[in-house]
Formats: C-alpha cells, sequence, structure tokens
C-alpha cells in the first residue's frame, strides 16, 4: 500500500481527498449511481456525499443530473466521460525529473523529462516539477481539474508509519519529505511511494508481467532497491522498508555505505560506484550513459565493471530466490541497455548461489520499460488507488 | 497451501479425499446443513455429496437426521461431537520420529517422540511412524476413524508442482516421497509440507505471534530453513521452495555443501557443523544436545562454536529483514534452550548488516515451542485445511 498519510493525518483537507477518492472508487466500480446510493456503500453522511459532489463536478470528473429511485426525486452521479480524466506519474532521480500523464485506460498521452542539478533540495525539485506538471497538461491540452491524482516515486524508503522519507534515501536531502508537503505544492491527491515499489507496479500493468503472481522487479542506479509483488499483490512488510538489497553484505571489509554498514552491494554493484571507478582510472567525470556506451563499445574497463557489478547483483538476486522463490526477477533502471551484457553475470551470480532447482525455475529478464517504469508505475498507482485496476488487485 | 497431490493427482481416491475435506470444511463453517445445500455450496452433484456423507457418517465423523426443506423431507448433515475428532502433526527429524494430536479446538491430548537410526529411508520412516500412530491413538482413547487427517514434516524442500521432496533435503533418502506414499500406509488424508513452513505456521497457531501479519520462523538445525508468514498468509512462492536461506552464501571458500554451492550457511552454522567441529576436537562423537549443555555450562569451545554460528545466522536474517521486513523473526529448532546465548550474536548479525531503521523495528526471539513445533504445526495445518482456523486464514 502507498502512503496516502498528511503531516495532519486528521486534518479537514486530508479527509476531504480520502472522501474524494473514496466516491470516485465506488463510482468507477458500479457505475452511475445516486447520491443516496453513494452515501450508504460508502458510509459517508449524504451531506458529506452532496459536498464533494459538488467539489467533483466544478473539476469536470463528474456530472450529475436528475432521477427518481423509489419513487423519490433523486440526484443521478456519473462520471464524466473518462477520456477526459487522467493520472500522472512523477519520477525523481538524483538528477532527473520525469512526468507521465496516462488515461483511464492506461494510455501515455504526454511524456517529459528534464535534468535537475546534483543535490538539489526537495523543494526545488517539487517547484521544477510543478511547473514542469503545468507545462506538460498544457501541451497536451488537459485541465488540471481532469487530474484524478499524482504518483510520485523518490528513491528512499518510506516510512508507512509517519509517511515520510527516512534515512537511507539517494537524496538526503529529501529525509522527512512527507505527502503533506507535495500536496501543498500541487494542490492535488498526491501517492508517494519508493522507486523500486513503483518500477514492480509499473511491469505488472505497462509491462509483460502482469499474469505472473511472484515478481521481484530489482532497480541498478544510483541506488540499488527491489520492488516485490508476492501472490499478486504489491508488497510492503511491517513499516514499508522492503527490498533494501542495496544494503545486503557483500563484501565483508569493503567500502563504507552510506547506510552506516560497509561492503553491502550498493558500495560494489551502483552507478554510483561505476562512475566512481571509471572517473578516478580515467581522471576525467563520466556519466552512467557513456559508461554504458563505453561498455557497449566493447571497452574492457567498462565491460569489467559492469561484469563485477552483474555478478554482485546476481549474487543478491540469489539469496532473493532463496527466500522469496519468485517467478520472474526484473532487473531494471539506467544500465537496462547494457541487454545481455549485464544479464549475463547476473544470471552466473543467481546460478552460483541459489538452490539449483530454484535457479532452473525463476526466470531472469531486463525490464522492457527501461528507465521510463518508475513513473508509468506513479501512473498505475493513482489509476489501482482510483479503483481503476489492469491486472495487479 | 501445502501439499496434497497425489502420485496420480486424477485418481478416484484423490477426488474422493478432497471431495470429503470440502465437505467437512463446509460443515464446520456453515454448521448442521442439508445435504441439497452442501451440493450448491460445494458445486458437487448430490449423488456425489450423498455417497460421501455415508462415507463420513461409517467414520463417525457426521451424523445425519431427517428434516423438511421448502416442504420436502431432505437430509440434515451435522458434525458429530467435535469432542472426538482429532488432527495428527508428525514430524520426521534426522534422527526422531515426533507425532502430536490434538482437538479441533487446538488442545493437545497426545504426544511421542521416538529416536531412529541415523541414514533411515523414507519407508522405514512410515512404518515407524504408523505403529507410533497406532498405539499413540490406542493410548489416548482415540478412534483412528476420528482423525480428520495427518500433517506430515519433512526437512527438506517440496516441489508443489509435483508434490514431492527434492533434492536438498536433509535426508536424501526422502527425495522423491510424495503424499500418496504417505496415505498409502496411513490410509487416512496426508498434507505434507516443509518443516520450517510448520514452524511458522506453529507459532502463528500455538504460539504467540498469532496476531502478527508478518513472520519469519527460522529452524536452525541439522539444516537452516526458514518458514515465511507474509501479510497474514503462509507464504509459498512460485514452485514452493521458499526459505532457503540454509544455502545462501556466508563464506566465498568455505566448505563444499550439498546442495552444489560453497560456503553457504548450513556449512557454518548448522547443528550438523557444530558437531563436526566439536567431535573433531574432542576426538569422541558429541550430539547437539551435549554441545547446548556444554554452552550452558560455560565451554568456551562450545561457545565460540554458538557464537559464531549466531552470528552468522543474524547475518543471512539481515538479509531477509532488509528483503521482506516482517515484525517479528523466531528461531527455532534444537538450540532453542541456549536462549540469549544464541540470540545475542544473532541480534549481532542482524544489526551489523541491516538497515538501521529495520534492525530497530524488527523483533528477534527464540521459539517457545522448541522442538514440538514442526509437529504442532502439523496439526495446524490438518485443522486449517478442514476450515477449523485459529488465527492465520
Amino acid at each position: 500500500m502507498p502512503v496516502r498519510q498528511r503531516k495532519n493525518p486528521g486534518s479537514q483537507s486530508a479527509l476531504r481527498l480520502s472522501n474524494q477518492q473514496r466516491i470516485l472508487s465506488n463510482l468507477v466500480s458500479s457505475g452511475p449511481t445516486t447520491q443516496a446510493d453513494i452515501a450508504r456503500s460508502t458510509g459517508l453522511s449524504t451531506a458529506t456525499v452532496s459536498n464533494i459532489v459538488k467539489v467533483l463536478v466544478d473539476r469536470g470528473l463528474v456530472t450529475t443530473s436528475p432521477t427518481t429511485s423509489s419513487g423519490r426525486r433523486a440526484q443521478l452521479v456519473s462520471l464524466s466521460s473518462t477520456d477526459n480524466a487522467v493520472a500522472v506519474g512523477i519520477d525523481f532521480g538524483r538528477r532527473h525529473v520525469r512526468i507521465i500523464i496516462a488515461t483511464l485506460d492506461y494510455r501515455v498521452i504526454a511524456e517529459k523529462e528534464i535534468e535537475i542539478p546534483l543535490g538539489y533540495t526537495a523543494a526545488e525539485a517539487l517547484d521544477i516539477a510543478a511547473n514542469l506538471l503545468t507545462s506538460t497538461l498544457g501541451q497536451a491540452g488537459v485541465q488540471r481539474t481532469a487530474v484524478l491524482g499524482i504518483g510520485v516515486g523518490v528513491p528512499g524508503p518510506i516510512d508507512r508509519r509517519t509517511g515520510s522519507v527516512v534515512k537511507g534515501a539517494i537524496l538526503p536531502e529529501w529525509v522527512g519529505f512527507t505527502v503533506g508537503m507535495a500536496e501543498e505544492i500541487f494542490e492535488l491527491p498526491v501517492y508517494l511511494e519508493n522507486d523500486a515499489n513503483l518500477g514492480v507496479l509499473a511491469e505488472a500493468t505497462w509491462g509483460p508481467h502482469g499474469g505472473t503472481p511472484t515478481v521481484v522487479f530489482v532497480k541498478v542506479g544510483t541506488g540499488i532497491g527491489a520492488g516485490l509483488i508476492l501472490d499478486g499483490k504489491p508488497y510492503s512488510g511491517n513499516i514499508g522498508l522492503t527490498g533494501e538489497i542495496g544494503h545486503t553484505p557483500i563484501h565483508e571489509h569493503g567500502l563504507l555505505c552510506r547506510c552506516g554498514n560497509r561492503g553491502c552491494l550498493e558500495t560494489v554493484a551502483s552507478t554510483t560506484i561505476m562512475i566512481e571507478l571509471i572517473s578516478r582510472t580515467l581522471d576525467r567525470p563520466v556519466r552512467t550513459r557513456e559508461i554504458v556506451r563505453m561498455a557497449l563499445d566493447g571497452d574492457d574497463l567498462a565491460i569489467r565493471v559492469v561484469e563485477d557489478a552483474g555478478l554482485a547483483v546476481g549474487r543478491s538476486i540469489a539469496a532473493i530466490a532463496n527466500l522469496v522463490n519468485p517467478h520472474t526477477i526484473i532487473i531494471g533502471g539506467p544500465l537496462t541497455d547494457l541487454g545481455e551484457m549485464l544479464l549475463r553475470p547476473v544470471r552466473l551470480g543467481l546460478k552460483k548461489y541459489a538452490v539449483p532447482m530454484i535457479v532452473e525455475t525463476t526466470d531472469v529478464v531486463m525490464s522492457s520499460l527501461g528507465e521510463r517504469a518508475e513513473a508509468l508505475g506513479g501512473a498505475s498507482l493513482v489509476l489501482q488507488q482510483s479503483g481503476i485496476t489492469s491486472t495487479v488487485s
């Protein structure tokens, strides 16, 4: 479950947003319904329903028409043509913001990515994203009132008890960030989720893995994290800190890790360490895309770094496979263009370190969504929270 | 889900057993029901229901009485006094068989454990268990016809596709063993399950962890394996090979492991390696119970072996905690009497290798069920498959 909690979860505006979602979900699943029936099935008072319906009419999301029910006059509430409503996914990376606008039938109608400076604060990034949202909606000809909500992905763990980004985030500037802060900027309902969790949701809704009950999405990027769908449902554990495989020890006396431990997978196989190793040797700064290009062009140095990282990732997914026995493990993130060059050492690591019968029955594949996965997952999150499911419940 | 598949899953007897269970579950959840209503709610034909009810009457599990339904004469089917029905759990270890007989309200009315020779075959063990079952039922004054079923635990992975024990089992003699073989010997419905999976089920039904949605039970014994309850449900992954944490690499150039890999957790922290290390040094064979006693008595050698094993187990549960973020991790198996002496290094390992916020929010405790856990879990399995739930659904 994604986080929708506010700084002050009992506040009027939080309550109103939550009630709006309930009414919309009800209309999506039940079709046109009288206000009285909405009240009955949501448990809200008729006065509350009436007030919220007025707001939704103003936002163009629903229409009302007179009807009769049990011989009395009543107001029938219908969703506006769903061609109008959209869901927004926003993905914040270490140096980019990506935005995707999707219709209720899972079609992308607009998509943009911009670079942002390293070390930005959450407030700066939100301002940039809010401007990007306004311009993208404008260019796509979509009214702001048609936005059901925004699914925001951040590369960091989110504590579900407080609804905030906690220590361990790739972007230390984001620690303490909450949904409430984003809603103040966007003035729209926001759902906050870890990027790898959005990745696995995207694979199950936009990618080819919708029918697979047990899927693990491993994002190998600036950090390394996994998103889990277990028994057909997104899995979030006790307090939401799942898939923290970047902090599984690989090298007893390795580098110190930002998590406070030592020799973690991230110190061996993240793009951060790849960049550091190659930049140091070439004596000039390189970026991930350049490393990918170098490796594909046959550069020995880049290939060595990729293969070592792949083997370490494979060892780590062996531990995942031994524990939760998934059907499919998907490798995502900025290295997906490497294809077999990365998959080969990953599979070798799995083979070396997992139980043979598990190796034989686990598919390891590259994400087909590439760097779009997280933003797509953000849009999926909004649609699913509004009751508009594709495959994953 | 436990395995109830037969050598020939489409066979008449397999089908009959499965239909019996459906009818019993229906009666447990709905109370006395007419045969026509049973047919409607199970989807079985009235002729099938009638035949099975006759069998169940013969076994003393249900009674029938005439009634009327919609003005017609009908047969009302009721469960016999549930004081009579029992579930049996049988746990096979490397050198023991334990049997537990439990009532439908989760009371143990008989319990026995006997030693069996090392290296026994599955057929020999089943014969011993069948005799033990007969004598235990006799001494407890329980009719064989009152046994709902037997939950059998084996220390090995079970492939759910074939319903058989696969390579990797602690007891290589058991590879290929199926439910069908056990049912031929016991002439009762049998449910087959991995021992660690029964352990976690026991903790959630007989132990204090019933209300906890996400629990991991780690059995440290001859082998090391984990049973998982995730989001309130027993978790079995893609083909049932979950919790194989004994085969996660701990020591890159360690000993060769029976799984075919190298330096696995089992080669460092199982009772097998503890016995080997201490026997070699003392130059005489020791057994697990003696090692526990030595350590509790302050023997440096035993304490060192226990602490090293605990640290390795802790490192492995750190990887579990990072991935599935459980509320509680329970250490079970023959070392539970060590208490804090084992828990201390386990917690230290968790602290060294897991994300700090996960360490702070994960309880690590010793099983309160000790070596009874697996047999108790076997009885729980039968009760739950019959629809008689305690806490876990």
